[in-house]
């Protein structure tokens, strides 16, 4: 299973990142699986500087298993892959681990949509993407039309 | 379905909630229902301060559906009701909506599961957690007790 | 002293805005003095909803004092006013107070300047800006031509 | 003046630090001085845990000039160097930079006490503070006691 993530970036954790409790907050996993995202795409398209107004995807659902805290001083990775692309939808998976004991934190599925932020509209996923993403993975995605 | 929400609290936006699309960032819902979790629970137990080493309580799950951008200028109010009480777990519901158009812009469904944090172990949910969500309610929860 | 602030905004609090000792941590005093500086600009100007690109001001300083820390469960308003309005630039005055106890929490001072954001070039304060504020405040202002 | 900072540490951008301008928001910048603040005493101390209730000082103030944005794309690093040990007090001074183009993007000068988060009271600097620092700075520090 850990052989499915070819993208992987280590977090830079920030002070504020950790809540009252000492562990990081429920609501700053959303940013470090942001983090990977975002790196994710840079390295595909392998640039530096995403236009995100036509970047073409936008994220429609998040689903996110919290399996055990992250405490200060401790490291933390975040794992990207896409598992799945049809017409209108892509399927990312993503997971959060200390790379030091290789202990899970969280896992997170994700389905991004084909979307035209200026025209406000959805978009079919494009061939550049398809093809971009097909290059980095390295392996086919049966494509589904009717998602 | 709109009278299924009891409570409601209305969101103070921050400008550095909005990215550079100028829609509230999606890491930032997260942001926003927690405000709706806190509230919840304040209420339920009608107190100012909760002590959150004896909360009891811990997120598993989060699954958010994004359904329409929140932009700039709109009011934003989160919505939390709780649909089921297991012996060990509870289901969290909530909205993000407008409320000057009744636009629903995100809705999460979330796992709390019984944990004390001080011994970093499983709890079941507590009876004084289920009065109290009962009482504020007004509605029995038949409880499962496997889940 | 007190008088001197026309206007005050109550901070709606996020759980995660405190950190591990279980105060407000330090970065977030800049979102609260921030949430004081939109209201206080949509106050004067009387609108919902401000058009940054057009705005005309950005930061050049801040000067922030942190006198005592802000602990959870208590409340927190952020009071504004303008102390002085330049040629070239304005300075703002604002205090952050627990309103039951009156405890000053912090008081930041910060100059902004005129600031076209499409152009990316100093501009001088607008007259615009300098009527709102002195319709709002209620008192002259005398422009300091150098600075 | 480049060379009175011997520490720095590169900033991990998120999607989220960035406004509806396309800037780092000014409110993030502490973000970036706070990672900063950190790593210089998890250098000093060669640790990679700090037990901030044992830390021994707090903010007590800061002064920022923001003096260019921080743009989509851009790398930023922190600098952070100690300029004044005095007997109750310290003196941080920081830049954020863009090491490409040697561009400074903000300067700030902080000014830490000593303090005990556990008995909520102030004490001096400790020795092991000053010797920590002057080690790794390699330069001695006029003790003021007055300050």
């Amino acid at each position: 299973m850990e052989n499915l993530y070819k993208h992987s970036v280590e977090i830079q954790p920030r002070f504020n990142d950790f809540d009252a409790l000492e562990h990081v907050n429920n609501t700053v996993y959303m940013n470090y699986f942001d983090i990977g995202k975002v790196s994710y795409f840079k390295t595909i398209w392998d640039t530096d500087l995403i236009d995100w107004k036509e970047f073409g995807l936008v994220v429609a659902r998040i689903e996110t298993d919290f399996i055990s805290p992250i405490l200060m001083g401790e490291r933390v990775i975040v794992r990207t892959t896409i598992l799945r692309i049809g017409n209108k939808s892509l399927e990312l998976s993503q997971q959060l681990i200390n790379p030091d004991t290789n202990q899970l934190k969280a896992a997170a599925r994700t389905i991004m949509v084909g979307f035209d932020v200026e025209t406000n509209s959805a978009e079919p996923i494009t061939e550049k993407c398809v093809e971009a993403i097909t290059r980095y993975e390295g392996r086919t995605f049966k494509r589904e039309i009717n998602r």
